[in-house]
């Protein structure tokens, strides 16, 4: 495994910049597709920046907070979801298979392993059949925390190798209180801030979400002062501690990581508060509406590329948001600049040939 | 040429609501994804509904207003940008090919006619050398409009009848300023409320531009009132008038239309005010800087699916938001439902096999 993340380099940052400036369009025209194509010329090093391969990575794991009924779903659907990625049939699939992209499945932990061959299933790096009941006891031992992470940069080293664009994915039924409570604990924000319905709790489940997601931020004296791996073994989950660990292996590997929903937000949060560095490499896919997401990206200070409304995880929002990575390399790979094309500039503009060759003769 | 615009179909559009429900996720989990899996069984009343062939359409034209010097680009690169659209090595033609989508181009008034043999360029079809400068009277003849018109129906019907999914781009220096007296005079805004800076004027530029836009509306006593077709050959453009005419030509097919930034966006009002029935059809790709763009799509009611910075034109943020649609069409067709897949529904919901088997065998 790669063992330290590489800073972003502003120096490619900058020659990216100047470099779009020689593009045919008005300066900026690109807007966030601009700032995409410096953030992959910045973690890749290169002007001939590349967004595939790209792939989704879903992690999938149980919660022992799910006996607390905090879920509109019974336990055994994230197995059988787990069946559904693996025969491509899913939301997610169907979203990556229109970009090309590869959908990798493992189980950090599942209740009921699946027992499938698929050479995008991982079924053998599981750490527990779930977490424990964080109301009781931490969801996790150290160890489990440990073994979790390693799971997850693992993954990343053995089988996702060759990705530049990584998006982030999970599935467990009962995650969305496991990150309420993370969420709460690591930005200090009240749960109510945090807490939303999940896949679809009606009034008197959420009011008791929020009641679990309050005692167990207050029962293991939960804090933004609490160190991250802390937070994760007392209320995370064994398929977030996976994408923290495959988030840190991604940017050691200059891959550009693709945030989800809530979840995999939360488990960005992490690996940042960790890894500080790992910070230049994340994109936020899109806005959840669950409403503790908006609370995590502003810890992030990202921005989300998309606002469609979309709560379902399992990596379909971030794998959206792809595409636009995919154009924002192909911008800056496949356009012509204003001297090869023979297009006037700006009236007040000066000759800038000079300049642009300077530039690509880097 | 096809002779109306078809109403969107609700029965279809609530069939489609019906089985989005049975896809194995939780209720309305996609969001607009959904939205616009709706809108396209509407409009092509089917729950196997495609947005493929996509297609962008890209009208250019000359405008007599430049003379003005309300744009920071001299008026040669309308058609030195044509000449590149041709070539494939524009932002429209980059973001289009990741997406597998034909660029259409056609000459609806250049003041200096691209020669050039291309099997998606219309060169034939110019109506005039640009418009007229409407500071000193109207920038069209009624005819100049009916045949601009006619000319954006026509390539839709000959060039483009296979298509899905269209999105309407253009290419003309100087109609940012064409689009916000258009907007004014839709709209009833004040020429503050819809002047921007186009392709980067300073601020004497804008200020000038925001006096050219006051005084043409004041000049041709535009309104409200004014009947959409004399507002066009006011202070319109013979490539906004082509795109009128496309969209109507489209929907008349029972395409889904996307609008591009500001001008493609007024081509749209000024279309749904001719033919209310287009508006059902119409999906707003994108919302660009220009600020002119957010009063347009209000008074569309319509909210974009991106929001990127981004205020290029030619079609970029249309093209970039059809691969929304494309999923949405994978989503519809492509996802399995919860009876195929044996996932388990909410714990609190009734088996609904029947009422799902009644959907597909419609």
């Amino acid at each position: 495994m790669a063992m330290t993340i590489p800073p972003l380099d502003w120096d490619w940052w900058t020659r990216a910049a100047e470099y779009q400036g020689e593009l045919i369009m008005p300066r900026g025209a690109l807007g966030r597709l601009l700032e995409l194509g410096r953030q992959l010329c910045a973690a890749q090093r290169t002007l001939a920046c590349r967004a595939e391969p790209a792939a989704v990575l879903v992690l999938a794991a149980d919660h022992g907070i799910a006996a607390e009924g905090v879920s509109a779903y019974p336990q055994e659907v994230t197995a059988q979801m787990v069946v559904n990625y693996l025969q491509g049939t899913a939301a997610v699939n169907v979203l990556a298979r229109r970009l090309g992209m590869r959908v990798v499945v493992a189980d950090l932990g599942m209740k009921t392993p699946v027992s499938a061959h698929h050479p995008d299933y991982v079924p053998d790096l599981a750490v527990a059949r779930g977490t424990a009941n964080f109301l009781h006891g931490p969801a996790m031992t150290p160890a489990e925390v440990a073994a979790a992470l390693a799971a997850g940069r693992r993954i990343v080293a053995e089988r996702l190798s060759d990705v530049r664009v990584l998006a982030l994915g999970e599935m467990g039924i009962g995650n969305t209180t496991s990150a309420a409570a993370l969420a709460a604990a690591l930005t200090g924000q009240p749960a109510e801030a945090v807490t939303g319905r999940g896949t679809g709790l009606d009034d008197a489940g959420y009011r008791h979400k929020l009641h679990v997601v309050t005692q167990a931020v207050q029962r293991h004296g939960l804090s933004p002062a609490t160190p991250p791996l802390s937070v994760l073994a007392a209320v995370g989950g064994l398929e977030i501690a996976g994408l923290v660990g495959a988030a840190i292996e991604a940017a050691a590997r200059q891959m550009l990581v693709v945030l989800d929903g809530f979840i995999s937000s939360v488990a960005g949060l992490l690996a940042v508060r960790l890894e500080p560095a790992l910070a230049g490499y994340l994109v936020a896919g899109h806005r959840s509406r669950e409403p503790g997401h908006a609370v995590v990206l502003e810890a992030l200070k990202l921005r989300p590329l998309l606002e469609l409304d979309m709560s379902l995880g399992e990596g379909s929002g971030a794998v959206l948001a792809v595409h636009l990575i995919q154009s924002a390399a192909d911008v800056m790979t496949r356009m012509a600049t204003f001297d090869a094309a023979g297009v006037s500039r700006r009236l007040d503009s000066a000759p800038r040939r000079e300049r642009a060759d300077q530039i690509r003769s880097d």
